[in-house]
């Protein structure tokens, strides 16, 4: 099969919006409507180094797709459209229909068109890059937090790093740790509520402690945090317990949960999101003027994950 | 190093708008002026398979940027921004600093900003997302070629291919071809200036002869052109008449020219265009109501390149 019939068979589907030019030309063309920004962000997933070996090709694209959404949300932004720059190591029909399907069921329910791509053979790696939109100047940034806001962390962590630790032990984990694992829901509706209540925010897909220390550091300050407030799911709470690693949940990565910096006089709004949005907004810790971060109940600062 | 410090270090450039946020947030942020649309591609070259292992950082980076670089100018859009995936086996200090310096100075020469990027370790490949900018509804497509129209290609064909073809056979090429090979210069302000004056264009990195193909396909038109009319370098035809192979510059690839259609009233502009930008613009052909693609002189129709 050609590039051609390859991208027409799976990847060619109908357009959101059917006035912008898609898969077919040297480029998508797509209009943005005045008082809008683009926020564009992308990622890249290698087999053996972000999902083991025998992962589904399902799985793979509702990952890749989802952890770009992800970057999308911690900016507050709409997802609008992505391309996608997928590498494989031989032609393989089957593997294609699922990853096509699994990747357009996703991309139909954020609403967001594949405008482009590019087929090359090789070691299985998917690279997708997002682009959404947000109103001109409203975009939460990391460079924006205050010093009293509140700090806030959407679900619970470490759920991720708990199911790739077991899977990398030889151990099945559950069906509840590998679900946040392989297919991790990004938090769109909930950045995109955070427009006008958070003054910062980021996803912590590299772990909350490095994460919350990009807005510290972007936005000049400190925070103060308290281990028994980060919000753990009953596993990764009974790991905790047995092993006192901490640093699971606090730098193990892979949560696509939303970290934000909430002022005061946001509080009732924030109320009004969690309960409309139902979804469990937790309270860690404040920021402050003095640019230190103190996380209550921690001996030690933990190795952060490391690309190289 | 870790994923941060690499990308401060060697890829934090001062951005040429610094009303956008680039790199250092989950998205990077950039306004779009009104009345203009959209045009993006993406596209991977990885070793091995787009350019031999020996090949240097810098060419790698200027051979990335300027193929994606293409795709705009066959649209006649003007480059805005672009992201990097790079997967590298190792960190190797020397080849980022070689790759940095000569992707910025091609950067900078199209006033392209690098605005996003992801950085993996894996088998050694590349991705750009490029995105331009073209006046609403101006964008040069395939599809909109008309019967009557003269059929033009820029510069020579054939010249990359050939150098490809003399290091798969383990001897070297001529600077000239394999400046062709290594470091294409993307036809950026030839496709602008056809803005108003073509009717289809499309850049011809699979070959003229299926690339041509395309624009018929999508214009549903023929096309008669003639191998005597073919603009050849005089390596590339000493060649063709040493072999008869003429599938080489018809469908060997790795063109990063632009083949366009231009109807009769804008003959004098386009030979404005050619005399103002001092470059080669050959007619070959004319576009046919009649949906056949004859190649005057070809005995059989050439094997296209195949991804798979």
């Amino acid at each position: 099969m050609n590039e051609f019939d390859l991208i027409e068979k799976y990847f060619n589907w109908a357009r959101i919006n059917p006035a912008d030019i898609g898969i077919g030309d040297d480029c998508a063309l797509i209009s943005i409507e005045p008082g809008y920004q683009l926020a564009t962000s992308v990622d890249t997933l290698i087999e053996d180094v972000h999902f083991p070996k025998n992962t589904s090709a399902a799985d793979i694209a509702y990952k890749v797709l989802s952890v770009n959404l992800s970057d999308l949300a911690a900016m507050g932004a709409t997802p609008k459209y992505f391309t996608l720059a997928l590498t494989l190591p031989e032609f393989n029909e089957p593997w294609l229909q699922e990853f096509s399907t699994s990747l357009k069921a996703l991309a139909k329910q954020y609403k967001i068109n594949l405008l482009g791509g590019d087929t090359t053979k090789g070691q299985l790696s998917i690279t997708i890059n997002v682009t959404g939109v947000v109103p001109q100047n409203k975009a939460l940034l990391r460079s924006s937090a205050k010093a009293g806001d509140a700090i806030f962390v959407s679900n619970t962590v470490g759920d991720a790093a708990l199911a790739w630790k077991q899977l990398q032990q030889g151990n099945q984990p559950s069906q509840s740790l590998l679900k946040q694992f392989n297919t991790p829901k990004p938090q769109v509706t909930l950045g995109q509520a955070l427009v006008g209540v958070a003054n910062a925010c980021i996803d912590i897909s590299d772990g909350l402690e490095q994460d919350l220390g990009h807005i510290l550091e972007r936005s000049e300050l400190g925070a103060q945090i308290d281990l028994a407030d980060i919000p753990l799911s009953e596993e990764v709470a009974n790991y905790v317990q047995e092993t006192n690693d901490w640093c699971l949940p606090l730098a193990g990565g892979d949560d696509y949960q939303l970290c934000f910096t909430v002022p005061k006089e946001k509080t009732s709004a924030l109320k009004e999101i969690e309960k409309e949005l139902n979804i469990k907004l937790t309270k860690i810790g404040v920021i402050t003027e003095q640019q230190d971060f103190e996380i209550k109940g921690l001996d030690k600062a933990c190795q952060s994950y490391q690309h190289f």
